[in-house]
């Protein structure tokens, strides 16, 4: 919230969750003196303007044209078509980044397409709501959460000195970078986001295919657990679509770990055999205890959500 | 909150999370004009003591005697022996019930024992936090949740009458009351909460045992999507083996179906057929929808553990 902007003109491609989340967190903390934003859809600028977000850009040219740094927010399958409809009207110098959840085929398109003298350095805020559209953003989104940047190999001390800046921009939204190789971050990323995305859609199609309970039921009964897997499953259907067809190597290779760690389970539960029930859920705490100690979830019981619930909390 | 106690007296065995719960609720409601409590672990009776739940007996028998209703508590697989162990002291006209998770085997095991004259109403308040133990409990746990009551076939209207005073007493602690046949609760139960839970539990252990990835990276990138697993897989591992092993068919069934319809989204994304991804994504929102329509999840974003996040919610 202090000190001059990082950048004195940034462009936003894509206003949706998170691209309208920056432009509110980039005002919030003064990071960038001006912000343009463009998407496709003339409903989506429309509402842009509506809610004040920055300066809307009628062409992707104009949004992109003087900006420092342009950052492409739409779902990973349409971020090269974008990038592409822009590059020509970028400055030398500027930085060209992204938000995609996945990041080597995303990183190889844009390398295979930007002229020199622009740095691309893509990224990944781990950030997000189960919300779509540019409504669903709000300024504190980043806060806390870990920024992931994926710099291309470069010896060029302009480059790295890009990377620098756009950290510096990153954490003045409250973000904590890491620097990883792409591979790398789409691997951590099966496990930690994609693979438990597919899970949650995957469990409510069960539900709702059951012959022998009722939607009704399920909705009514959510509460015992079911619930909590319906909000990452109310995500943006074509974001993640993106993800996996983009992502496919690493999200099959984890989700086989995963259906043969349920299998064994399965098989646990068949011959009741206690004790390895008992062994494994013991286990399952340590990780929630982590994930508390780290500041990447509340402590709250029930996430807090049906507060104020306990006089002692 | 008004009106006199619908019980005189209850009994509360095994103080967990529900059983305080309940002497919470039940005390700041006025449901109960005493409340006794008794755990077959000393440390836990001294701590029910010194958080003023109620009376604490040093002996089951000692708990029961005189109840008008007695609350089992304890996880499924230790109510039989502890129903045992204070029978012979109930009252004759008397309720007997429970709050387990399963029900079928929970209510035949009670059924074989339970004395003439005492009215045996199996229940489970679809409620809860992932804590455990006395302290965990608090008084608005049971809000707004289902409470399912699974009577015996009974002509008796003694008995209906008992099932009438038990749904009051639910009602008072802010319960809606859903009467159901034992094997249906069960078989409901397994796609709302078991299996949900046990696949919570599956993927911390995948997560944990990936040599690819280390537990510092799942940990510090959960925000994608994992945590929300971790919150049920820090549950109470001696409850939720005890509902494997007692709802063993309903949800050894309810996997199979999870499994055949996780393998056919495996086999879209290795094939790039997006359409049928993006199909089935889009369903899922329309069950989170529903959940939230009924009053069983907040609509806040991530659950509202954020907020104050975002000026607009």
């Amino acid at each position: 919230m202090t000190g001059s902007p990082v950048f004195d003109r940034i462009a936003i491609i894509g206003v949706g969750l998170i691209g309208s989340s920056i432009a509110h967190a980039a005002a919030h903390a003064g990071a960038a003196a001006h912000i343009v934003l463009y998407d496709l859809d003339p409903h989506v600028r429309e509402r842009a303007r509506a809610l004040g977000l920055g300066e809307v850009a009628e062409s992707p040219e104009a949004a992109v044209s003087g900006a420092d740094a342009v950052f492409h927010c739409s779902p990973v399958g349409a971020i090269r078509a974008a990038a592409e409809a822009s590059l020509s009207a970028m400055s030398p110098g500027a930085i060209l980044t992204d938000v995609g959840g996945v990041k080597a085929s995303v990183a190889r398109e844009l390398a295979a397409i930007c002229p020199p003298g622009v740095h691309l350095i893509p990224g990944h805020p781990i950030a997000g709501t189960e919300r779509s559209g540019p409504d669903a953003g709000f300024a504190t989104l980043f806060e806390g959460r870990w920024c992931i940047l994926t710099p291309l190999p470069s010896d060029d001390p302009a480059y790295a000195a890009a990377v620098v800046r756009l950290s510096r921009f990153w954490e003045r939204l409250g973000s904590r970078i890491e620097l990883m190789d792409p591979a790398r971050h789409d691997l951590v990323l099966a496990i930690t986001s994609h693979v438990p995305h597919l899970i949650a859609y995957n469990i409510c199609t069960t539900a709702h295919d059951l012959e022998t309970v009722t939607e009704g039921e399920v909705v009514k009964f959510s509460a015992g657990g079911f619930r909590d897997f319906t909000r990452i499953a109310a995500s943006d259907p074509t974001m993640w679509r993106d993800v996996f067809l983009n992502n496919r190597e690493a999200v099959l290779e984890t989700l086989g770990r995963f259906t043969e760690d349920l299998i064994a389970l399965q098989r646990a539960i068949r011959w009741g055999e206690g004790e390895v029930l008992f062994d494994l859920f013991t286990r399952a705490r340590g990780i929630r205890r982590s994930i508390i100690e780290a500041g990447q979830d509340t402590a709250a019981p029930n996430f807090g959500r049906d507060a104020p619930a306990s006089p002692e909390d």
